[in-house]
């Protein structure tokens, strides 16, 4: 479909945002003129956070404001329920909005207690500077980063419906998870389960394809509010929300914490859909993998052996290439090794992407990945 | 049990061994005095090099000699087979025994043709230069090594029972396979049923609760021969069996690639068995747990996260600790955190343990890996 890219973020018509960042912590406001309908996808994970199980019971009562912090997780802490209700109730004054329509996240460090009075000073500030348009998108995205190097935000229009989203996630990216955070703000005038089987199906070919460290988070949050304003088939939503959630999955691969190359991986000629899924998560979450990228080894040896390790693999019938913008190089191709110079050349590019053809079915998976550096290690060594 | 400690490795009385390392390759030979029984555990990858396969076809009609080769896989090229019974038949004819009775193991780089002159003529002049005893044994260890910056050999006695053993690995070892090659001897006079009974439960408890990377090899072997000089019982067996399997998967986490510290996981109280072995191997292959233990910050949270996503963690109820060989530090019970500054301390050991008591049962599990650090990324970004 022919996808028109807008500069907007989240901030569509009717959608206000805003952000400050002072020393460890950040505070992001997204601010509906109205209660909009709202779809939400939380961690699986057991250990979740305060805000997450907050917001998980409220969504179904509509989101007319989402407050998030960077700084600190608000997860395994004594005080996590109550400072979740602060953050909220701060929220709810300063923006004089009913606390009942007010969605709360967090992300950073777990474990210790969250520096609320920090918090509530920068809700009262935020929701003084809250702009429109691309700007407040903007400052958004930018408060809720934390080892993230670059914002992250996307939104595209077809046929005046408008989808945009900000999101936030660099480590601890999972391939059965949803990222980090990502709010996405919708004028589509849909039911509301029409709204979650959308957001569901975009989940799992975005953001659950996507992965950094194999980690799982305890805050990983995606919200989706719709301002209804505008009548809408499900299809259509449903794929340029696709898009939209795939562009910012791109998004999180390519800032990978220390990372130096963005990779896609895409496994096709699967006997089935899952398989194919199977197989392209294995692969990126191979530290095996990941490090023979940063190396620039063209080492298709692990890249079967990762699959392998999921799906049958026979090594006599598959292929593996290596693309990049302007050349493609063959690695393995019916039990013959390819130009292992060339790939090693092709390997010095900055956006990769590798095709493994199982040549047993016609199913296909893609997912988004990055390289492992010894940067990744140091930032993660010194995390606090 | 008190078992005694033994120097001897793989060659008890009735074995001999013997080991070459030249430039990238290595041979290994163990020869035993007698076709032996045997028993054995291969690789659960899809994808299996050559000599896994000829091995595992042979296994059943008893062993004599195992020849392993170092430096190549022998795995995914066109030659793979031909190379593992040239290997074979050079050792038939060295040692002068039935070519159907020696078994072939090879590790090293996947996807390269092997230079099969140079492993024959290291396989001839391996076969003139056995030795019994700890001489022996310890060549054989250090022919096979690869990326192991230290041998591998451990035996013990009880009742006149012995068991020995050597093994490779460092990387890509995981907790879902045995580890790359591990060879045991034994005087044990049991069934074969019984020998693959007894060696299945333990790699269950030692190879397949180690991790140090999380990916899984092509080439994984663990074979078991006696040469039943000595009337045994079966319970006797196994324990002696798990104590030499758990000291030689504790080495291989020892000498994980790049690591500097040792770091033992044990997950108690949980509902069932295999909830403790889950969580033990969540938290053994995160990448931020293991990043966090390099950087020797006590981040409880992402040890809790990782078991989290794969067990129920109630996180007002577990204790996570803390331990060295003079110090234990509680880092979080009954929701409240202990003392992270004497936690920090402590993780400037370089063995340590960690212990999650689930509070909801009383199943355990123990596993054993190492620390994540720039230089395992280095290692493996220029392995070839």
């Amino acid at each position: 479909m022919d996808y028109k890219e807008t500069r907007c973020g989240v901030c569509l018509p009717g959608f206000m945002a805003g952000g400050i960042k002072r020393g460890k912590y950040g505070v992001a406001l997204i601010v509906a003129d109205r209660v909009c309908d709202a779809a939400a996808v939380f961690t699986k994970n057991s250990v979740k956070a305060a805000p997450v199980l907050y917001t998980k019971a409220m969504v179904k009562k509509g989101i007319h404001v989402v407050v998030a912090n960077s700084g600190n997780a608000n997860c395994c802490t004594p005080t996590g329920m109550q400072h979740a209700r602060d953050m909220v109730n701060e929220a709810a004054q300063s923006l004089k909005v009913d606390p009942r329509n007010i969605a709360v996240s967090s992300t950073g460090v777990i474990g210790k207690p969250m520096d609320i009075g920090t918090v509530r000073d920068l809700i009262q500030e935020v929701a003084t500077n809250l702009s429109s348009g691309p700007k407040g998108s903007i400052q958004a995205a930018k408060a809720i980063m934390t080892t993230d190097t670059r914002i992250k935000m996307y939104s595209a229009e077809y046929k005046s419906i408008k989808i945009g989203g900000i999101c936030k996630g660099a480590g601890m990216i999972a391939p059965n998870m949803a990222t980090m955070l990502c709010y996405i703000t919708t004028n589509a005038r849909l039911s509301k389960p029409q709204l979650q089987f959308a957001l569901n199906l975009a989940i799992e070919e975005s953001f659950n394809m996507v992965s950094v460290d194999g980690d799982m988070s305890t805050n990983d949050t995606v919200l989706l509010m719709s301002n209804k304003t505008k009548k809408c088939k499900l299809e259509d939503f449903k794929s340029i929300l696709k898009h939209v959630t795939v562009e910012l999955a791109k998004m999180i691969a390519r800032d990978g914490e220390g990372s130096s190359k963005f990779i896609e991986v895409e496994v096709c000629g699967a006997k089935a859909q899952a398989d194919a899924r199977r197989a392209v998560k294995a692969i990126m979450n191979s530290p095996l993998v990941k490090t023979a990228f940063y190396g620039e080894n063209p080492n298709w040896g692990r890249i079967i052996a990762a699959a392998g390790s999921v799906v049958k693999v026979d090594e006599r019938k598959v292929e593996v290439s290596f693309h990049c913008e302007k050349k493609s190089v063959k690695l393995l191709f019916g039990g013959k090794i390819g130009n292992l110079e060339e790939a090693r050349k092709l390997l010095g590019n900055r956006n990769i992407k590798v095709i493994l053809d199982l040549k047993s079915g016609s199913h296909k998976a893609v997912g988004w990945t990055c390289d492992m550096t010894p940067e990744y290690v140091n930032i993660n060594a010194g995390y606090n």
